[in-house]
């Protein structure tokens, strides 16, 4: 057992099973709690709504309590090194940091060199685990199930941190996973070609249709589209939608540039996972702290030696 | 009941009374909790460290959990819209989302699509509900009544949200409002035209000498005075102050500009209750809180069906 | 007894020594809350990592409710005062306020007329008072007394907070105080010359080596070094630490510029004390917050008036 969560890729699958299994336990209303105050750090050097707030919420809820950090106002302004910040945190009683970070890999020269457990809130282009354990998790709600379905991720799988650790996990869980989007975009990448398939077709086959962002900050030198062409050439219209299998789900990370990857009316359309996606977001949280604090607390995570206590009167 | 928070102007005269008295008993040392642990998120799309703090102080009397928003680190920086901003709030689990936003009305494009109870922490030139409330509560504890008062509201009346809210519910409650200041600020303004009284007058006729803080940054285009021009034509001078009448009092909205609405030496004079008012400001917010939360809550507002805890040893 | 903290200049020696202890014994793990809700806000108008998340983790032990204050989103961009600021805190119900100013002696406009307990986090280049307590703190856990220490403050003298406030504090506790560093940045200065030393003489005779942080921000127009010239003239190399007395140990108080104020490989040697500091920072700031607090609740400080919990089960 691990105390950090970093990537995707370093969960065993019944690692997966285990987190998603507690956190659909929060979701149905368990309560645990650390048996000591103890306190978590968000330390986000990108912007993000939904993400930072969902830890929190999620820390809240476990009765940590959270030390506000803010990037442009933190001694990083001075030149401290990420080892320094972390180092700081942890000398002055922060159990649990939670790190975002445009490098790659940040988390490469802290590990063996902290004692805290690291939560990885995305890293570059690279990992985002807690949203791809909240992916698998509306997902599996869902179907009961991964072994079977066909999985379409849509639009710029090279730059998302979200296709790179979806594909991977799904493929181990067991489900089949094709692409789609603009072909310019794959050309440089390591991803198995096999699996492009043009969006209608995609669109048609999948039993989840899991539409990536547009990061329009990331497209200045390579081919790029206006809202209007990328919307009808790879986005979910409207029209597309129809071509959709009976009970497949439409899923987004989120923000969403509506009427580009889909069309506004079909955000909350009945198909749509995009809100279920935050709500889960949160209960996936909660599991994977409630894991590092486990190992924090020295107990292991037999199903006895962890208190559910009664839930509350809600 | 509305669980939202909107505008002065949709609160019927029971329901400013209601408020206001929830406001006195909080005032009195009541202890109020909600039922189960709640979230509440500010967003505040515009600088105040009053309005901001006070909501912040009022939640945690409350004993409610407050997720941090900061706009300039959220993904309203991606272009977020505020609609999925909030919804985002309400998808991880907020219950009460309080808003200040430069945008007249903002709130339309959310009432009646999100759920979660939205109180209006400011918006535009247009409606501050909760100043308007803390005014009305200053001014009740000082005269115990409405009726028959004479208020006179002293500056910026077109750009004020202040100004515009207690206008109206004054008149409704039963006080008589009179405008004064730079008349080239009210020439294409809607209200009475018939209000408005030179500076002495009003000062000298006033039980309550309301005055509105000069917005520099909005009177780049139109009549501009040096702060000592407005000070000696239009602020409240040590020389005008002795012109007000017995028991009469001195309000404002805060921050002050020091000699420009107001003398130095009269911010914290005997009959100023500037600082009062800010006092009050908490106990307000929690009332307005309250009756949401109630509503959440899914009771009513019968004195009975709420807990009216012991009074804290303090 | 007074209430705020503002230099380390106005505390006698026995005032130090009951917050050491009252430190040392929140170290061992005393647990102690005020009587009721209390609320802290922290005023930081320079970055700062370190000071600001410790005394937030400070209060938050205390069981302080913490109101969030940035000062990039306040009325102070509206121009309002740090006196108006802080009334407004005190209206709102804040018990206590923590600041760090960028100018000298900010307080003296507040002392007088303010109730609230100030707290100073830091002023200008003039006094940080936790910062030298910390530094006492950490010293005292070595040695058990200041009485016949040698104390080595190595650098910028200067322009130091951290200098000024630990010579005066060590000297008058028992301890000798000598400095070194680059005499150009001694010069315009009122320390006294006689205790001036080469560097490497003063590091085989302490201690205790305290390095002072290189601001590279203040030394625009002054005589500079590369970091590289700045680190073996004046910093910690490899080979000065070996010059070091049997038991001596260093000290920073961080940031640290590894490779200029001290080698790398040097900043968590066996010698080092620097995140022990760090640690011991949260213990000083829970010992001067409790110190205000008693007084706040009308208490004096007599052993037996304070209530000593049963240490956590941690």
């Amino acid at each position: 057992m691990e105390k950090h969560l970093l990537t995707t890729n370093e969960l065993k699958v019944e690692d997966i099973h285990q987190i998603l299994s507690d956190a659909q336990k929060f979701a149905d209303g368990m309560v645990w709690k650390p048996e000591r105050q103890m306190f978590a750090a968000n330390l986000f050097f990108e912007a993000s709504t939904r993400t930072k707030s969902s830890f929190e919420v999620a820390e809240r809820r476990l009765g940590l309590e959270v030390i506000p950090f803010e990037v442009s106002t933190s001694s990083v302004q001075k030149g401290e090194t990420l080892y320094d910040t972390v180092r700081t945190l942890e000398s002055i009683g922060v159990n649990l940091i939670v790190i975002r970070h445009q490098q790659d890999r940040y988390f490469d020269e802290l590990i063996g060199s902290v004692n805290t457990p690291i939560i990885n809130g995305g890293d570059g282009c690279g990992h985002h685990p807690t949203q791809s354990l909240l992916d698998l998790m509306t997902i599996y709600q869902e179907f009961g199930r991964f072994q079977g379905l066909k999985i379409a991720i849509i639009g710029d799988i090279c730059h998302s941190r979200v296709a790179r650790s979806n594909a991977d996990a799904l493929t181990r869980l067991g489900a089949e996973v094709i692409f789609s989007g603009p072909e310019e975009w794959f050309e440089s990448n390591s991803l198995d070609a096999s699996k492009f398939m043009p969006v209608d077709y995609a669109i048609q086959q999948a039993d989840v249709v899991m539409l990536l962002r547009v990061q329009h900050e990331r497209h200045e030198q390579k081919g790029s589209f206006t809202a209007n062409e990328y919307h009808s050439q790879f986005g979910l219209t409207v029209e597309r939608e129809k071509m959709m299998k009976a009970g497949s789900i439409i899923m987004h990370p989120a923000p969403v540039n509506r009427d580009v990857e889909i069309a506004d009316s079909l955000v909350e359309c009945n198909r749509s996972r995009i809100f279920k996606q935050m709500e889960n977001g949160v209960f996936v949280r909660m599991a994977v702290l409630k894991r590092s604090i486990e190992i924090l607390q020295g107990g292991n995570r037999n199903e006895n030696t962890y208190t559910e206590r009664k839930l509350l009167n809600v």
